[in-house]
């Protein structure tokens, strides 16, 4: 097999162009944070770029009914189903310049190589770029694929509204990114997703590569704890029924919980709502929200019993009432293995000396999705100290090249 | 001393009316709740029906720059400085029918008594409706009482700002309650403030009337929490630094600290704020409110101390960075002698049987910045279950009646 290499700064510097649109300026990040939501403006003008680019390289572009775009080149056969790789250009408020954004650049990196070279496979190859993978700004996340998949019924996608009531259907009527391929879904032959860790795993072992041998499982609640609100002076201490200080010992317990439930034990409260705040208002009522993960579902069951057990023994210890609503899930989602063999060649060949790492993704992706339709793998490369949905979210440009001629072989073998 | 009695069930009916202006439905409240925040369309309702009752029974009116109204009738000999007493219209988001509002509409039927009865004291009375007591609106709180004893400064009060930018001075103005009485200050001969006890005190000591010896000192700070913010799945939890658990740690330690310091110490954290906050974004930043309250200020700076030590020593433990701003302060606030043996007097004639509990308020009270000009004291009935800043907030018209008689023997002696 003959061993093809990107353009590693081209791939940089594309990287960083399109960065800019939502940059933001952070002092203790290398190269700035990103914010751009979903369907916003920001998000319609890195789109508009991403297409333009892939045009230069011969690329034709189509967009599906949840505006996910495909960019296209043909291969000898175009009877044959594509090779899709792909990711997301969306990023989370205090996001940063990879997640997502380095896998669709490199699958655009890996149309300008085939451009240049003059290389025809016999499948044809397209880059997707999935509509609001974050869940940021519409919820739940990974809207876009999930439609391809029909996962979601492309109504309920449409329907969905952000925090300030505006639909995810006349976001994408407004910015010029709807019907236009009339059908959703196409087969795909095998689908690869060039991803930053957003851990700190493979830093922690000095490995550059890993190969992503499936996702960890997550399920969504959203916790209200009740008590009795009072003013903050005369009740004393110990007659106080306040569902905040519930809800800090709630969190303090899941989370010492979760430390000491397993390594691939994930516990996050990310949002915390108290209706009718004031300061000297002990608070009646709190909602929080709660993300727990685990690697198998048997695991992630026994996270979520434990998680309601202490939640609810808390409650009673205190008086309290709380009620969980289970909001989003997503099974634990173990990846194809011929793709993952496919990973593993072009590792191998492309660079020998490396041992690259098996490794169980904490986040959801895109590739989850696609893998409920088609044979599907994902590669990671190491995030900075593991930092990610953080403006300082930072990867190596030898560390970005790296992964990307991984995909670039993986893709070249999958397609002939 | 001849001993008057006020109209109970009148007093009871005027305030259920003014009550059914912001009125909330809560099926666990008696008689429903009350949202009528400082200076919006429903205060000025309030405040309008206010001014036509007094009206009613000879009181002419006049407002200070800040707001404040003023409802007074004459005495025998209008040259000496009137008796004034008074409290607030304002409530909080979640508020009752009787903080504040009771001490208006008892001071109105004061006023109703002595035209009915035809009953001219040798000084003048007034009722005072004091401009945004509770501070959930504009902040701090207690700003028109505050404008009138010169605490702040008039133009900082016009400028003070809600959360949505709107300026106190401008909602004077949309009101029609600005600039009615060109100066702000006159002088009182005394003050005298009847309000519900908003804690648990009378009714576990089965009294009815609480003569309130003095105020608890009170300080308000935000504190900031830094950690580092992550993705929700990747990071395993023992490489986290989750700004939130780091401040749910830091409110339950807190809460515990000041259980443990002492029957007059008060801890409440009532807002909680996460930038950016996101299902899936372990926080790397979290804001919270602290309101401290002690009887003695030597006893409000230790517990000060202790709750500082305890933020910084988690802090440090969890590898958080930590910023505390204090944001407002109160100091503690004995009340005048004299003012209190008139209500002791009252109090004795009005029911002997009833021995009236001494007691320290925890809330803070107009009559804390007007006891800086002018001698003062305040009176007390329970509140059923300690509760307000509550749609449950409760007291019977049977303790009602008893306050106001007390108020208006009071007032009789202390303007004859």
């Amino acid at each position: 097999m003959k061993v093809e290499q990107c353009n590693g700064s081209r791939l940089w510097d594309s990287i960083m162009e399109i960065g800019q649109i939502g940059h933001v300026d952070s002092k203790d990040s290398k190269v700035g944070g990103c914010h751009r939501l979903a369907l916003t403006d920001k998000d319609k003008a890195a789109r508009d770029l991403f297409i333009k680019w892939a045009k230069e390289v011969g690329a034709t572009s189509r967009i599906d009914p949840a505006g996910n775009l495909f960019l296209r080149v043909d291969g000898q056969d175009n009877q044959l189903a594509p090779i899709v790789t792909g990711s997301h250009l969306d990023t989370q408020p205090t996001g940063g310049k990879f997640d997502g954004i380095y896998g669709c650049l490199a699958g655009l990196e890996v149309l300008r190589c085939l451009y240049e070279q003059k290389i025809k496979t016999l499948r044809p190859i397209e880059v997707a770029v999935w509509t609001n993978e974050e869940g940021a700004r519409f919820k739940p996340a990974m809207l876009g694929s999930g439609a391809y998949a029909g996962i979601f019924k492309l109504a309920d996608v449409l329907n969905t509204k952000d925090a300030e009531g505006i639909r995810f259907g006349d976001e994408l009527e407004r910015l010029g990114y709807s019907k236009i391929m009339s059908e959703g879904f196409f087969p795909i032959h095998q689908y690869y997703e060039l991803h930053i860790e957003q851990g700190p795993v493979l830093e922690a072992k000095d490995v550059d590569l890993g190969i992503v041998t499936g996702v960890l499982g997550m399920k969504w609640f959203q916790v209200q704890v009740k008590g009795t609100s009072c003013h903050a002076g005369p009740s004393p201490m110990s007659l106080r029924n306040d569902a905040l200080v519930g809800a800090a010992k709630m969190i303090t317990r899941l989370t010492e919980v979760t430390e000491q439930n397993g390594i691939n034990s994930r516990c996050t409260i990310g949002e915390v709502t108290i209706p009718n705040a004031s300061t000297n208002v002990s608070p009646g009522e709190v909602y929080f929200s709660l993300d727990l993960r685990e690697a198998s579902s048997e695991a992630l069951q026994e996270l979520q019993t434990k998680a309601f057990e202490n939640i609810h023994q808390m409650a009673f210890q205190l008086n309290l009432e709380v009620t969980i609503k289970e909001t989003w899930s997503l099974p634990p989602c173990p990846f194809d293995k011929d793709c993952l063999a496919n990973i593993q060649i072009a590792c191998e060949v492309s660079y020998p000396e490396i041992s690259p790492c098996p490794i169980v993704s904490g986040a959801g992706h895109d590739a989850v999705y696609v893998s409920r339709v088609a044979p599907t793998a994902m590669i990671f490369v190491p995030s900075e100290k593991g930092l990610s949905h953080n403006e300082c979210e930072y990867t190596s440009p030898e560390q970005l090249e790296k992964g990307c001629n991984v995909l670039l072989n993986t893709i070249l073998r999958a397609a002939n």
